[in-house]
This record gives structure tokens, sequence and C-alpha cells, in this order.
């Protein structure tokens, strides 16, 4: 549909890369396809990102995605998984930039924040009310999950920002 | 020549990767070429991370290396900073991983080690050493050194590795 933007929403890891895919028309959502891309503990660093790499470039591929976004991961203490999680997370950003797609960032809490409306809430929160967004939602696994929730927090900032945009051209 | 195994040697960075080509044949090295592929600061961040990939694509696909070698990132205690790094440091192991290459890990501490002689020491003296392993070196800055050193580095690993597994053999 013409005005239709299809957004890749993506929770990067280097275990488990969450997915998820949905079309924003004005205010309305749909939902499209979600997944999770895994990488095999038991091969060395150089061939997980490999993995990840080709899992997510099969995605967006298949999907033709207009715009990304992705998760600004968590930084913890433990320096070991923030490495970790950064070395996903570049691959995570790569895959869409070089397909052309202009990669958004967002905060655990801006996510959050869009999809049950305040910057706190646990995992089940989200997806109750990514069912209540989009009914015909499909996701296996808290990462999809999540990586749906980026999609639609990006969908909220972007049709926000075209509100502001419109007006202040008004 | 017949034996000749060409290695790139990366020091991964989000602002500057370095790398650095060395050809060994037994005990002997040799300089091949050496640089850095920069990011630019005002970009955002999933197309410096595209700059990296393009630099580090074209620089694997004109000097065709056999092996690589990238340096185990330091863990710091800066979240922030060890993040960027390992974003740098995903881009720096996925482009020989998907040339075909196998890729090695070595902590700084085994770069030194394998080029001074001990594991610990400033970059002056590695430089130092680069000149006399290598006369023939070429470098400019820090990173592209610090490339060579890993690339000598595993140069040493290999040898040594090849070494054991034929007395084995014998």
């Amino acid at each position: 549909m013409q005005g239709t933007i299809r957004i890749i929403g993506i929770d990067p890891g280097l275990r488990r890369t969450g997915w998820g895919i949905i079309e924003t028309l004005g205010n309305s959502l749909r939902f499209v396809a979600s997944g999770t891309v895994t990488s095999d503990g038991d091969m060395n660093l150089a061939s997980r990102l490999c993995q990840l790499h080709d899992g997510l470039a099969d995605i967006v591929h298949a999907h033709r995605p207009d715009e990304a976004a992705v998760e600004q991961t968590f930084v913890n203490k433990d320096a070991t998984a923030t490495l970790k999680l950064g070395q996903a997370r570049g691959i995570a950003m790569l895959v869409p930039a070089r397909a052309g797609l202009p990669v958004a960032e967002y905060a655990p809490n801006a996510v959050k924040k869009a999809v049950i409306g305040v910057g706190h809430g646990d995992k089940q929160q989200i997806q109750m009310m990514l069912k209540v967004l989009m009914p015909k939602v499909e996701f296996k696994g808290a990462d999809a999950a999540d990586a749906l929730a980026i999609a639609i927090c990006h969908a909220h900032n972007r049709s926000s920002l075209a509100g502001r945009l419109a007006k202040l051209a008004g």
C-alpha cells in the first residue's frame, strides 16, 4: 500500500538475535513476520558472527524492509558480556546498513515506553501488549517479541517525527 | 613461493582499525603492506560500521591473505568503550571469515611476547622490533604497527604448532 513503511526490529545477541517485521501506515500497525537467528556455541567466534550475518541478510533479502531499528545494548557491569553483545550488535547494524536501510537505535526504556506506556515493565507485559496492538502477531520466544517491540517503537517515533515536521511545514 | 603463508593482522577500533600483512615461510618473515581503515566520527554508527567493513573487505580482496589474526580486545572498566570496540571487532572478525579465512585471536600480552620476548612493553619497543624483524617494514601510526605485531604473533604460533605436529607425526 502506498505510504506503508515496512520496519525490521532487531534485538541483538551472540547466541540468539531476535528479529521482527511490521508494517505501519499512519497509526496502524500490521504484523508481518518474526523469528530468531541463532549461532552455534561450539563454533569459533568468527564463524558465529558469519552465521548471524548470513541469517540476518537472508531475512532482509526475503522481507525487504524499508527501515531498521536496533536495540541500544544495555551496558552492564560484566565487560566480557558487553564485548560479546557488542560484536553481535556490530553485525546487527551492519546488515541493514549495507542493504541501504536507515538504521535507528532505541534504548530499552524507550522501547518499553512505546509499547506499554511506561519505561519499565517485564517481558510478559510487552508480549501481552504486542497481542493487543497486533492481534495477528506470532512470535516464538522473548527475543523475537523484543524485536517486534523495537520495530513498534520505531514506528511510533518516526510517525511522531513526521507529525512534528508536518506541523512545522504547515 | 610454495609453503609461503600470507597473514593479515587486524587491530580493531571504531575510529581506526589497523591492518598489516606479512608473509611467512618457515622462520622467515616478509613485510607486504600495512595501513589504517578509518570511520567518520560525524556519521551514525551503522554507517561507520559499513565504512570499516568496506575498507577491510577492499584490503582482503586486494592482498588475498591466507589466514587472519585479530587482537583480543582489552576489556577495561569503561563499558561504553568496550561496547564500541566490540562492535568494531565484530566487523574485523566477520570480513576475513566471510572471505573463507581462518581467524585466530590473540591477547595483547601474547602479541607482545611474540614480538619483544616478554608480555609487557610499550609501543616504541614493538615498533623497534618490527624494524629488526622485517627491515623493509613500513607503517604509519600505532594501529598499523600493532596490526603487524598481531600478524607476527600468528606466524610464530602457527609455525610452532606445525613443528609440534611434525614431531608427533615423526
